[in-house]
């Protein structure tokens, strides 16, 4: 027979209260002392059920003065982060993360360009001078190539989508071993790849956006697979697949 | 100043010994008493540790004899669990669940085609056997529908994409009051529609499974919207948008 814990009861109303919407964001929490008097349970028992909701997120524990606990709202952060724990715990190949993307990441485009602010263009004119600035400093380029993909997710406005895509855009920058196939040329074919996806998301052309990216995703999970399984790279094959902008 | 919880840093350092494949699924854990003795912390700090891996559900609990603490690592239940936290704490759009489902789903059915094993292909059969009997039962149809969708999801053989596609089926099932447009015209179309993308999928067929499934979960968003907008349901209009399955 199992006993429900005191603590997860407790949790699981405070749960409820929080994901139903009646606790909104950043309300504070009674103080413990009041929650003890209230729910009549041990003081061990609420302690433990208001740190189970901060290890959730659901709840923010400022310390001092004017502190205690706040609500806080599951956001795409929360999510970003159990993806990549699932993402490493699993061991999950690097094929699986490009898939994922693949699968994700024209439509993000897609609905992009449906939806971009003037902020969203914005983002996405910063990340890419960042990378068109990196240079011959590939860690920059890297971290700005991060920035880009992220920046066409948020303008996709999907929240689901922008957890899924950062915590894999995150996961493969990770995991990929990939400054030794980021050679000069396939630096310049990438930033030619995301000018040309940014016009279409700026021009409001959800299909070019979609097929362009497609075509960049494709070949660029496929050129890292190759370097993954230490093959040796074929530059002329990458360079057709790494989606050299359309002629427009 | 803030100084890390002593739970805290012992709960990470298990974590990342269990992430890191260290820990193998199904160790047991030392006692807390010995834990207690090897880490020089109190068994207060000791149990709080294992709680908190026991709620991000890295540690299965059993009591009793022969119980203890359990390395469990994080899965696609897990990923399922965190995308419907953040489903209901958001309070994601309907419209943002089918955007995402859309996303994903064709390029779920295209993996599958390449990677279905006996074993899927009889789980898809036996999900829409369970959707054609529902017969007037339109709660079993609904739960044959989830079934088969998740059957797709299972043969692309991504675990990423099974628990993404699993947590959307369960939150779009749960949020939508799609009793009202589930008429035996739209439960005839949608068992034909699913007999074709199936078949696509046991011939070993990617385009084909991706562009009818496209098709597919495109129609039944749209006609979900417009039902879920309170606007009167078109029915003509829904029949060809909830994809009868192409000439072959």
């Amino acid at each position: 027979m199992s006993v429900p814990k005191a603590s997860d009861v407790l949790a699981a109303e405070v749960r409820e209260r929080i994901l139903s919407g009646e606790f909104p964001e950043g309300m504070p929490l009674p103080p413990e002392r009041q929650l003890v008097e209230q729910t009549g349970l041990s003081r061990a028992t609420v302690r433990e059920a208001l740190r189970i909701l901060e290890v959730e997120r659901l709840l923010r524990i400022r310390p001092g003065r004017g502190g205690g606990a706040f609500v806080h709202r599951p956001d795409h952060q929360s999510l970003a982060s159990t993806v990549q724990l699932v993402i490493r715990g699993q061991q999950i190949r690097l094929d699986a993360l490009h898939e994922t993307r693949e699968a994700m990441e024209p439509a993000c485009a897609a609905l992009a360009a449906g939806r971009r602010t003037a902020h969203d263009l914005a983002e996405l004119d910063a990340a890419h001078t960042d990378l068109v600035e990196a240079g011959e400093d590939i860690p920059q380029f890297l971290r700005a190539n991060v920035r880009w993909h992220t920046a066409v997710a948020r303008a996709s406005g999907n929240e689901l989508l922008i957890g899924f895509m950062s915590a894999l855009s995150q996961s493969i920058y990770a995991a990929t071993d990939i400054q030794q196939f980021m050679d000069t040329e396939i630096r310049a074919i990438t930033a030619r790849a995301h000018a040309s996806i940014a016009k279409a998301i700026r021009d409001g052309d959800p299909a070019a956006a979609r097929r362009r990216m497609e075509r960049h995703v494709c070949g660029f999970a496929r050129a890292a697979a190759r370097v993954d399984s230490r093959e040796s790279l074929d530059l002329a094959g990458t360079e057709s697949e790494l989606a050299p902008p359309e002629a427009d």
